[in-house]
């Protein structure tokens, strides 16, 4: 396969005017899975497809998700991103605003590469992909002001937040490759899947994720009161007096360690993370059940391996 | 022709999350002279094209405008637009940033929709436009910080920052509607110079606009030192006394209208007023000569009487 980092190295942003491009190559060069360009060409790979032909997607889908990364940094704040300061913080809001706004439109000249045949139906998914995180961006945004927020509600943002980049980049890998439309589709759904059952273990994690692997300290959600999976599961659940009880601990902003402790002891007693898990479960086995429908090659075992790693990965 | 204004006004920005859309309907229906999409299809109209193959990158040009105008305002802490509160007043810097992003995006909706086989080529032209901006405005930005900028600069960051939007509308209007490659590129450089052209003249309503007609306070640029095409003129023609005399006012931070009244004095013992005049005036001839490439009809006629009223403004 194609080596994804190196292609990436490859694109120059050594151009002038220096305080446009320089921010970007230094917010591509942080690392970070490559997770998106790399469904892209695992997909082709499953069609023969040829790598070449996927690659001006596949980039343009990780420029584009690095792009949305530096724009929520400036409205979240965020002051680290991958251990290094983030754009806004290194230069200023306003660098941060437009080489993110570059970054976007770079993101579609390494599209217009895409074969001409295929490039308005890889545009129009792509703009759909696109639309969707905003969307989903907006939704985070506003149920952090909502007081009622339901699991259907959450599962909703989480699919366009963050699910419908890995379903699109799959389908638009296996588009360019060549794949019918039922193979596209099942991916699709594949894609769908694997970034829910992500997020929920992210959730997971916060909470139950071992100190020594996980990489952040563990409670973050519950000290900011995430309306997280298992936070929304639990007031569910949750009879008269533990529903008063969690929003007593949601009505404290000190204290973090103790609130941790008591949320996640109202957690064990409602038996959230079973259910948790249970969800998590369910969206992999889904996600899983795609495979079936598709050529059973190498490929379709590396997203066989994946999906299998995500719902045990420690961190 | 089409109703441009009712194309715009036919878009559809009702839908969910509000918090997206709503600012993006707000920013679009405060007006504006339209004029991008007025070239687009004025172009078209030149060669007989069918305008509502046009109509989609017409309109994609006039989002991404009004994209820009979203989050220069953020930038520039801009508080007024066309007469009303900016997005980032009326909401928030978040709202202005995330729905500025998504206008962004649905200007490549749009474009989308071009025919098929002209989708390609005009999908690069609209990268290199929409890269041009933001390079322009980063070299706006660059210059403010800068002791050293030539009117060449000044010319390049104006040409990026207005005239490649101009000339791009027309040039994809025209092929679009099927010119050949010399009268694409006629009206390439007919909307570059008549783009220079405007806003030279701006720089120059600035100082001797009549402050009845101009609908801003004049002297605003004096004011706060902006490297306009008259400064940059006057510091070029300078000799040691003028040049001191200049550089002390520009020190000056309060005591405005003095200011203004210093430096115009300069200017006019300097004759920058003729200079500018004359630059402005050749970029017009220039502009103007282009036309005689192209077929003679009514579309013509019009961009002639546009090249004239442009340079014959009052505000």
């Amino acid at each position: 396969m194609i080596d994804i980092n190196k292609a990436i190295e490859s694109l120059d942003w050594s151009k002038e005017p220096k305080g446009l491009y320089e921010p970007i190559g230094y917010a591509l060069a942080s690392g970070g899975k490559r997770i998106r360009p790399t469904l892209a060409l695992i997909a082709a790979d499953m069609f023969g497809g040829k790598e070449e032909e996927v690659l001006p997607a596949a980039l343009a889908l990780e420029v584009f998700h690095n792009f949305t990364l530096l724009h929520d940094d400036v409205m979240d704040r965020a002051q680290v991103r991958r251990g290094r300061p983030t754009v806004h913080v290194k230069w200023d809001d306003n660098t941060a605003i437009l080489s993110g706004d570059q970054m976007l439109i770079e993101a579609y000249r390494l599209l217009s590469n895409v074969p001409a045949d295929r490039l308005p139906q890889v545009l129009k998914w792509f703009n759909d992909m696109a639309t969707g995180i905003c969307e989903g961006q907006q939704y985070d945004v506003d149920f952090e002001q909502m007081s009622e927020v339901t699991i259907a509600d959450y599962m909703k943002m989480i699919e366009l937040k963050t699910s419908v980049l890995l379903a699109y980049a799959l389908k638009m890998g296996a588009y360019i490759a060549g794949a019918d439309a039922d193979q596209q589709e099942a991916l699709y759904q594949y894609g769908l899947h694997v970034g829910l059952a992500f997020q929920i273990q992210d959730d997971l994690l916060d909470v139950y994720g071992d100190p020594k692997t996980f990489g952040k300290a563990i409670g973050g959600d519950i000290c900011c009161n995430k309306k997280t999976f298992l936070l929304l599961t639990a007031l569910e659940k949750a009879d008269t007096q533990s529903q008063t009880e969690l929003q007593q601990w949601l009505a404290v902003t000190d204290r973090d360690q103790e609130k941790i402790a008591a949320v996640t002891a109202i957690y064990n007693r409602l038996g959230v993370r079973p259910v948790c898990e249970s969800a998590m479960e369910q969206h992999t086995v889904y996600a899983l059940a795609q495979l079936d429908k598709l050529p059973q090659n190498e490929a379709t075992g590396q997203l066989r391996t994946l999906a299998e790693k995500l719902s045990n990965r420690k961190s």
